[in-house]
């Protein structure tokens, strides 16, 4: 469990004439004014962040209650912060002191399957496993797979553009978007998009909301592309004594043309909490600096022919053991390891998850700087991360009793940044900036993209009603 | 051939001073003035659209140059229209009268290939087909591939969103950008997106360009996503004596959750005079109402399987005759004779094609409707296209010298437009809207849409400088 952290102010109290506004937009029992109910939903899982009191939490059901409350807090002059599940790692869902948080999980309906166009039509309150098992049934595949599949919903997953373990083959939310409905800071409904495979009529606004993290509008349906089910995957599992040859290693499985279904790392640090907390032996033996899990869901021999082209990189890179399994339990099995990480890690103390994406073939020097970095400020920092897309998630551990820990903590999270542009990375993979990482947002894209955020968001929302100072400030401050 | 036709202005003149301006910014012998020469650069293949006459025509050389044209334009009030190597289909290349046409094709050069981290740099002016070629020297795949391949440019590419063959399961141009360099109306520069696979810093400006056709900036340099290059094809040939077999048989083979590499269909009309123009048979036989050409890249046993599977459902829907062959040379031959429908249809007259995308559950209808159209106009339409994703592009064949006939072609293109969205499909998969669905976008996308296209031209071109009234008029009107 992340801790609550940060900045909070004190009470925020809201108009009675907005209260009775938004009472009216979705009825009185879906108007959270207790502040003993609306810290629950004041902070997302990121401990940084800075969050504000709301004035009010709200739960529509349907886009025109959620038109409704946009143009009554349009008109009262106070901001909206939108928010699916609050399972988010950047603080984009935080309240600012007196918003209005707009909670999307009322709408939860899967509105259509359609197989024989490969596509669903789903509100954005729709948890990603439901979503999943939904159109499983229909022999379909809804890819993206962020860690908190069984909780997060679709519209968080768009509003941050989340990603997952299945990406570096099958890419990301965005990837998955064919259409949206909005509803704009003027109460006004978008319908962006279409229900073709493709199309090019116009602007791509439905990707210019997806990552937008609630800046631009609220999103209150997507139409979704679905890919054919994959075969039950193979796994190779491959243990190494050194981070640098598991690095090389993923460099060559992407040179050797190979795309596997999954390609995760996890270093030394993040085997042996795992193995504490699954009472388990991941087989990685004494030694073993970092273990990469491969998947392939190619099926057959397909799948029988990449697995051996990818042990055979992982040998040749100096792989101390490797292993290869299409038990569909075993394959589970470090899934499990793998996703546990985080969890494993709260035995230790609280955790700061970073996300840099860097170029694959600089993972093992991303590996070995947090590694310094740890040092550095005496705090055990433990590397899982996506390899086959370069997308890492150092994950930092301390005590949340400790204000010196926390301020350690936090300088290495900023180190670890550094680090990652440095390598030719992004400052994120796929958490998002919301409230923090905006300084390193100026930093990375510079002054220039950072004037046309601003022009985009004055166009879209001029009055600053939707998630102010998320992202990036509006002022130009 | 597409015969230039339509709206010529009369000759248009620049200013000694923005013509000195633009000499100094390219030098005296990239900026052209003789209407003679000018001439080539007023329109693209789209006979339909309005073209105006150019002031003059600039070919820079390098970003410094592109931004000196633009800070030159912008400062005499100038548009500029952007233009790659002129293939598009949608006018959105056309000159407006007095504009400076600035062309990229100078701008050639492939920067870089990274094989471990599969991208490349490149500059706009790069044909595609060299970046193919280039790349695969690599074992690396370009997979956008529009039809006019081997002359198209990597800057329309990106400007229209080409997509092409190999869509169904590659996707289209925007799918393979990872980051972008434009320069903004102002003249600065704008970086945006990454060399990562995965990003969400910011807003996704990348793709917010991808397909403005040339309204919001101009694309000077693009980071694009590489693949493996895939295994030689396998090709499968299926013929059937009804239309709506053959769209039955792309739904069952959406549902049967195979994606081949591609999946083109041709009608009766495309076959018949591909035959007589390559003077071969491609043993459609009599009475063979549509052709559907499928390949599989998954090699060896994995593309027999997939071929398999498709073969079946073809035969279950009807086909009265299926080939499968993995001879290169036979695929090839069926893939040329693909390519050839456009060619051959001038044998018959010039040719206007559309570009509806449909659900793939209702190319059948759009066959059948584009039949009743056109005996409706008395005009040849042969409809050919990529059926695995449902993008059409129904041919309408007129003569250029008939006036009559030119406004019939008119008409049935426009009611093969309504057409397609009466199936829940789009007026473009592909083409895009450029001067020639100007109208249609607006009745596509709705009132909201149009408005936000508008609010985000304003905010990143408030003068109106890059490519005025293409797409849609900023004005309001």
């Amino acid at each position: 469990m992340a801790h609550a952290r940060g900045y909070c102010a004190g009470v925020a109290v809201i108009s009675p004439d907005l209260l009775a506004a938004l009472r009216a937009a979705v009825g009185p029992t879906a108007v959270l004014v207790d502040p003993d109910v609306t810290v629950s939903y004041q902070r997302d899982m990121m401990p940084l962040a800075e969050a504000g009191v709301p004035g009010a939490v709200v739960l529509p059901a349907d886009t025109a209650q959620v038109q409704a409350v946009v143009r009554a807090c349009a008109g009262a002059g106070v901001p909206i912060v939108p928010r699916g599940a609050g399972s988010g790692l950047s603080g984009a869902a935080n309240a600012v002191d007196g918003c209005v948080v707009l909670v999307t999980t009322r709408l939860d309906r899967i509105l259509e399957i359609d197989p024989d166009n490969r596509l669903a039509v789903v509100q954005p309150g729709v948890v990603n496993l439901d979503l999943r098992d939904a159109v499983a049934k229909h022999g379909l595949f809804y890819p993206p797979d962020p860690s908190s599949y069984d909780w997060c919903t679709i519209g968080g997953n768009l509003s941050t553009n989340a990603g997952g373990l299945c990406c570096v083959k099958y890419g990301v939310t965005t990837d998955a978007v064919l259409g949206l409905e909005v509803v704009l800071a003027d109460g006004e409904v978008l319908r962006t998009g279409r229900r073709t495979v493709k199309g090019v009529a116009g602007y791509d606004l439905a990707r210019l909301f997806v990552g937008s993290e609630g800046t631009l509008g609220v999103i209150t349906e997507a139409t979704l592309a679905l890919r054919p089910l994959p075969q039950a995957p193979g796994t190779l599992v491959a243990a190494f004594g050194a981070t640098d040859a598991a690095g090389a290693a993923v460099s060559r499985v992407v040179r050797e043309g190979v795309v596997p279904s999954l390609m995760e790392i996890m270093d030394a640090t993040s085997i042996a909490v795992v193995e504490t907390y699954l009472r388990t032996e991941l087989g990685a033996g004494r030694g073993c600096a970092a273990l990469l899990i491969c998947q392939s869901d190619a099926g057959g021999e397909a799948a029988r022919a990449e697995l051996a082209v990818i042990e055979q990189v992982c040998r040749d890179a100096g792989a101390e053991l490797t292993h290869v399994t299409f038990d569909p339990a075993e394959s589970a099995m470090f899934l499990t390891a793998r996703r546990a990480v985080l969890t494993a890690l709260e035995i230790y103390g609280a955790w700061l998850t970073d996300d840099v994406c860097v170029p694959r073939t600089r993972i093992a020097e991303l590996i070995a700087g947090c590694e310094r970095i740890g040092a550095e400020v005496g705090l055990r920092i433990a590397v899982v991360g996506h390899a086959g897309d370069g997308n890492m998630h150092p994950t930092i551990v301390y005590d949340p009793g400790s204000a010196d820990e926390f301020a350690r903590a936090r300088t290495a999270f900023d180190e670890i940044l550094a680090l990652g542009m440095e390598l030719g990375g992004t400052i994120t993979g796929e958490h998002g900036v919301g409230r923090i990482k905006r300084d390193w947002l100026a930093r990375e894209i510079g002054p220039i993209a950072l004037r046309v955020h601003r022009e985009i968001k004055a166009a879209l929302d001029p009055g600053n009603l939707f998630n102010p100072g998320s992202m990036f400030s509006s002022s130009g401050r």
